[in-house]
């Protein structure tokens, strides 16, 4: 069977996971509203093309975060992503390696950290802040001593986003999948009592192991590390601004891919007034409903250095492992130079000068 | 069968009762699209949440019309709810008063009012203006006596909306329910003739009990009584502004759920204006498709204090009774206070900072 | 079986009629995009209803071109209606007469307008520039001597709109049905030859038959007549404001529901900048679109004095003859009346000062 | 069976067409999203007619890049075809000659643009930039000796957009299919290799022949011709301007069908701006989704002198091949002459005085 685009490895991993696995990844929270608005968000922006220009020898190379990048892309962090395949994070950090881009490795990763960025290439942190703040700090020195080359706090998960597909599915990791970064089992396992449980296990097991993260815990953190910092899950331009004056290197303008607020704003309609305000002084990355190398050039074109990428590389990831993450990467990258020259861009930094415009109904 | 969210709630009550009991709830007038666009719009408007705020005590406790409650929703005022459930508004009151929050007894409620307040919590009557002047404003010195809080005009019922299912099934009470507060059986329980009625029974009834409310007599009701007063059903800013000017205490801006014009304007549509004109000098309340805690919020951050929720509470009653109620209330409770943290508000309060944007599309 | 509203009468017709006079009624012109427009647009106005107004004694009355009527609509000219009932234009306008509201009866009528006009009531005629001048003028003689008490000429017509459901059906005249004013069988008879017609018999004979208006024509129209007159099919402000200058009575602001250009706007988006613009010098009626008694209120508020109703009536009259057009009548007349008290209006005049606003989505 | 719209050919073709053929022609490249809005963005654009104008005489006649013709309309450049008739472009020029409009020849055409050439009629040649300069010039040199009368230089292929259904397809022309103007079979005919090809047979061609058009290379080949230069393919305001400034005598406002960059803006949508900066100085022509005689009116009205037709050509040769290709001019006249009339307008010229407005939702 031939998979040319996102679109076909969706319908595929669909095919391919047991139905609570695939929930777990394609879901969202509440209505799934904001899930669903991400794509339609994404697909009411048009580009408006430049002709005539010379793009022989056009290219997706870039930088993000200091690192150069094959194209301005990462893998978003996804946690316990051995529930999609026995190899997991290293299977997928195999794949962002050979495309030449960064992996976001999760703090509940089902693979340790230290694994993960033994693979080599870029490999980013993703920090969750824990309600034992010992174990947090320890979690970034081991982050920086196996090497990776960046910290990305999550700001957008207080406490866990309701997803109803997990809530009505009792949805609890199987035994093989633990924490790894975490020492291993826990609530997460535990498969939720009551008629109506509340919560699923994941859920549960996050209110217990999480806290709030704040701006004096940002401040605290960006004395503890000299890696660039990064604040994952930035929406309104008030909290941008913040970041930009805190001192942080980036901020990812997300809604958590419509698993968070359920209602909140798809990330692409804040994105041109943040740019606006904070664009030079922080970098700014965006995900939620990148699907195809066209969004990338979108969401540049509107105001972000780079994107992250979910669950289109947990689709290849449950389709083929390693192999299936490199070839949506693959398809990613045709896509976005494929898109990059249409729009008579030769690099990336061109397609921010692209004009843009949405459509009437 | 687990049921999660208001939309379960609703399906299950479709399955639970008879077809025409089902079409008088759940349906609107005219060609129902004032309902439906009461849904749409909610839909239509994001939320931008603030991050890196320490929502750890997050609280949903509020204050409406003066009393403190659990969250800031009230049961809104529905006639005969014996038809969904045997002890219907008494099992609503109960559960409403477990909830903590206010239960507005209507003057078509099929259990008297002194019952419905005697289960205790905080009760407020909403009145229809009777034909009879003299019974009307006996109804208010009962609502006093028993208790009650609040008296909530009801201003957009001079007649009734036409609500087509229940011409088209002759809609009639049956004999077990009445309206209690008025003395029992009466046009309401006569199945109207005629190959084509031109009304329901209750539309009947209505029409021969009810007179519509004007300022006059609202500023003949100011002086009769002491009780904060509420107008339920104003849409229009001028509307709104001359309510505070008249010394009114709350209005509720509804279309009344999309049973009365149809082709008015959903709330939610309106409320921007109307809180810029009258907060702070009169408690503004909406309803009308509330149907998610997340609602709750992008009615607070638009300018309401509170919403009333109706049709979400009668699915619960015809489900469940008592506890259908209950947890219906609680699956609104856990969304809202989800939903604050989310926003990154630690209480109702903080969430009228909320910016808001629109769908594109 | 219960027929409540016009869409019931719709789907009543469509079961009683032949399907190719469905589709004569029922259609409108290529690709019928400006047909569908007209209901959406007109679903996509709300009304801001006012509240605590004392509409107990609330009339639907006003008066249209001088005529006092039951409520602010007429009958639009309708060709051939024998169609649809043997008793064709003679019930449509018995019906109108008991309803009382005016009767426009149409250049192609099927019955002579001598004998419509003998049914009593108000007749306005409908007036289509005919390539014989003698014969026109001819018409409007008639329409005088015959007691008409307006003249309305189409302007949207300088040849007939492409109906491809006509073109498609070769859709001819039955024998029995003749434009009864012109003295009968014609082209309009001849089923068209060829593998794909070009056009159907109606409009061949139309193309034969008509000429377009112009403002010459029309300036030596108005020294023929002291009657009123009326120019049907105006969408653009600036042909609005000429009428008024040119000492027009009344212009009828219509896309001839959808039958003439295809893409042309729909009128109740136009009426506004035309009601600014001219209200006050020169009547404003408008059709294309209107179903229920609400739209009536959309009319007003957004600047008509009134409405035309087409096929509305027309469904009537195919399932029930004069009683299924009075019924028509009835349930529009219904349901604008509950629609003025619920808007808080005690007369047509007061929807003139209701705000509007549009869907968002 | 009766074919009286492009939508019945469309039908028709696919019905008559091996599936593979049909996706070459009928599809559009990644999501298909802007192939889809294209069609959206002319069904969302009303015009406003004008009433009252005597258009007996009205003539659909103008004139396009210095040539008269019968309407404001030419044949697209379109590749290969004799994939959808044996006959292929002869079929479709001679169609064009009689119904009076230009046929615009591909560098990829099938048949040798001498012989084209040689049906009589308007003939433009379309230009791609071939790698091998010399050859390259070569063409324009044919096209010159062989009387066509303006160069349209393509500029949106830098490479062709990556078209899903054709990868999918493993499109490869058929042997009997050649790029007749250069010297026939090549690499457009070898099916691609790989479970999943990157690209079709016909990009991997492109791929090796075609390079990027550049401004530089544009005011060298301006040097070289005298015929009148087109850019095709210009969507930004800037480009236009430019092309104006460097003397080019006119722009095909085009997303090419859908065809190139996914994502990119609706040709209709930028015309106004477009129109409203370059008007007078260069020719504007527009296409990518008109498929009705209406569209014609619209695209005049919002800044166009004409359009370019290309996919309803190609259903019109597929399913009757000269005679279909004519038939289909045929109704696309026939649609826009009534439309003309019924718009008010005696010629294409008034049609740029109509006004438009867009559907609300
Ligand atoms: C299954 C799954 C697990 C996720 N786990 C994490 C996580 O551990 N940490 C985190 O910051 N974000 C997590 N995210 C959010 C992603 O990093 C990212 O924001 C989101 O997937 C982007 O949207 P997209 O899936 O539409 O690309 C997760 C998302 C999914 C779908
Ligand atoms: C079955 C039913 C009965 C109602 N009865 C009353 C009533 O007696 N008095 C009143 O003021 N509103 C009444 N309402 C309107 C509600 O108070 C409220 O405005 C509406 O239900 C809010 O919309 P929602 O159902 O979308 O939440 C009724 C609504 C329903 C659905
Ligand atoms: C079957 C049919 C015949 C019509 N005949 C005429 C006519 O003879 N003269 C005329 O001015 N308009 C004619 N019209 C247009 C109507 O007067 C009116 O403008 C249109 O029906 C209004 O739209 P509606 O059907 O959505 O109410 C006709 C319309 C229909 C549907
Ligand atoms: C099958 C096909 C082949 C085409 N080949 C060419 C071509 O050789 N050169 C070119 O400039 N445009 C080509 N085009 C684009 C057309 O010239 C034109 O821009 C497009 O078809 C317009 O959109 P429409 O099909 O919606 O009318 C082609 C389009 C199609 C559908």
């Amino acid at each position: 069977m031939t998979l040319s685009c996102v679109a076909d490895y969706e319908r595929a991993a669909r095919r391919a996971l047991p139905p609570e696995t695939w929930d777990f990844v394609a879901g969202g929270s509440g209505a799934e509203s904001t899930m669903r608005a991400n794509l339609a968000a994404f697909a009411s922006v048009f580009v408006i093309p430049r002709a005539l220009r010379d793009v022989t020898g056009c290219s997706t190379a870039a930088s993000l975060l200091g690192s150069p990048v094959s194209m301005p892309l990462a893998a978003a962090p996804i946690a316990y992503q051995r529930l999609l395949h026995p190899e997991g994070e290293l299977a997928a950090a195999r794949a962002a390696k050979t495309a030449g881009v960064p992996f976001t490795v999760s703090t509940m990763s089902s693979v340790a950290l230290e694994e993960v960025a033994a693979v080599g290439g870029t490999t980013w942190f993703q920090l969750y802040r824990l309600r034992d703040e010992r174990r947090c700090l320890e979690l970034v020195e081991r982050a920086e001593a196996a090497g990776c080359e960046a910290i990305m706090v999550t700001v957008d998960v207080p406490w866990m986003g309701r997803r109803l597909r997990d809530v009505r599915n009792r949805f609890a990791l199987p035994e093989s999948v633990t924490a790894a970064n975490l020492g291993g089992r826990g609530a997460a396992h535990r498969r939720p009592a009551g008629d109506v449980p509340a919560a699923s296990a994941v859920a549960v097991h996050t209110a217990l192991e999480f806290a709030p993260v704040t701006w004096a815990w940002v401040d605290m953190l960006r004395g503890r590390t000299r890696l660039p910092l990064v604040l994952k899950g930035i929406l309104d331009v008030a909290d941008a601004r913040r970041a930009a004056e805190a001192g942080i290197d980036g901020i990812v303008v997300s809604n958590h891919g419509g698993r968070q607020l359920d209602g909140a704003v798809p990330s692409i309609d804040v994105l041109p007034e943040i740019a606006a305000a904070v664009a030079g002084s922080c970098e700014i990355l965006l995900d939620s409903g990148v699907r195809r190398g066209e969004d990338i050039v979108k969401a540049i074109a509107l105001g972000a250095s780079g994107v992250l990428v979910g669950r289109p590389l947990m689709y290849g990831l449950a389709v083929g492992g390693e192999d299936g993450v490199r070839d949506v990467l693959g398809l990613l990258a045709t896509e976005f130079h494929g898109a990059l020259g249409l729009a008579g861009c030769g690099s990336p930094r061109e397609t921010r000068l692209l004009r843009t415009t949405f459509a009437r109904n």
